[in-house]
């Protein structure tokens, strides 16, 4: 008893402490839900964790091909991929020759498209959304589905440069990825193609030990990774040796990728 | 010769001073353009002065109802009813029981709105697209015709409230009613059918006298005029009586509707 009073107030903390959640690769242990069976590799929402227990599977995907790295999954295979797809074939609609500018920290536009910006593919807003808007052409579009370089301030900076968007009649769109997903096996089909024929070329930076994970969250903040940071467990590591996998990552729009 | 050196100064003043231009409602006095006969109506840009020499007649549109007030042609009739027909029929499209907001001053939109915006017109910019972002509902759009805030201010107020687009999948997308005059035979077929049939009721805030545009003109950024704030020339006053008119208007978003 005096044991349970002794550390009630460590186990409240320890209660409110919950690993940081976000999308991962799991290899199913145990299951008794009958859409998976043991072995089963899956990516999906989890926690940066060496083990988890997952309840809601709705937004679990059965990974089927396994011919590409199994960490892609987290990323440019996964919900990334859904991002990327939902905001070119269902958002914008890219035509031949079109210029088209991602997003992904800040930056000066202008000096990069002297000729201008047809679709741009928003993930940080701030300063580069109103560099961006002075840069757009006539008609363009942007698809906005992050603002990473506001998440952390106390007031979001205000965008200025909004009077182009009449005289160049700019459509602007925010989307989440979330509402794609039933497009998924149509976007994995068209992503697949474009890696198995070396037309996408996808870079990660990994770090293993899940004791890395706070360092490289805050790299991605500052700008240091280079390509979609990923973590590796230290279990999942020697899974990797014996051929079964367990991978997460964090996404370069915030801390949306996870480990299982 | 002395009286051309001595008033060059002066002479060089007068250059310069231009009479604001902007729409309005003209009867031709005499024409060289095969397009246009003596006695007609027409509406289109002028300058805000009893008498106009008019070269670009692209924009030049007969009028051949006479049946509605012949102001409404520096209005709704015109290139403001062109703007609200293409921002309506061909930049976001409305469907029954949806919450529709035009903005023409700052305010409150909260307060008016508790259950959200589906169609956001908006004329503003400023403060009021920010409070009009957070009270949009899931997949609403905006219009975006005019930013009258922002216009005569050193530097435009940032829109800070831009995660809301994201998460409610927002569209805003900006137009300029001069790609729709192609449209204007359509729209004004939708809009003299609304007025005859009393569904649409239309005010104006006439002004009589061109000495009286420069406070008719400031009072637009005050929002001071109730209704579409319209200039009616001394003479166009005498020809009123005779059944001829010239009228002209301020519109809105700025100076854009003049005399003739």
């Amino acid at each position: 008893m005096w044991f349970t009073h002794k550390v009630a107030f460590v186990d409240s903390c320890v209660k409110n402490v919950q690993p940081i959640t976000g999308y991962g690769v799991s290899k199913i242990l145990d299951t008794g839900n009958a859409n998976f069976q043991k072995g089963d590799l899956v990516w999906g929402m989890t926690a940066f964790e060496e083990y988890s227990i997952i309840a809601e599977t709705e937004s679990l995907f059965k990974i089927e091909h396994t011919d590409v790295p199994l960490s892609y999954y987290t990323g440019i295979l996964g919900m990334s991929g859904i991002t990327a797809c939902a905001g070119f074939y269902e958002i914008s609609t890219p035509k031949k020759g079109e210029t088209i500018f991602v997003s992904a920290a800040s930056g000066a536009v202008g000096q990069y498209f002297p000729e201008g910006i047809d679709i741009y593919f928003e993930n940080v807003g701030g300063k580069m959304l109103d560099a961006a808007i002075l840069n757009m052409r006539k008609l363009g579009h942007i698809a906005v589905c992050g603002l990473i370089s506001q998440y952390n301030l106390a007031e979001p900076e205000g965008v200025k440069n909004l009077m182009p968007l009449i005289y160049k009649r700019v459509t602007i769109k925010g989307f989440s990825s979330f509402k794609y997903f039933s497009h998924y096996s149509k976007f994995l089909d068209i992503l697949l193609a474009f890696i198995r024929e070396g037309k996408m070329v996808y870079i990660e930076d990994i770090a293993e030990g899940l004791e890395k994970t706070p360092a490289a969250l805050v790299g991605l903040f500052s700008g240091r990774n280079i390509g979609k940071q990923v973590m590796l467990s230290a279990i999942a590591r020697i899974l990797l040796a014996l051929k079964y996998l367990t991978l997460g990552s964090f996404s370069s729009q915030g801390v949306d990728n996870g480990i299982a």
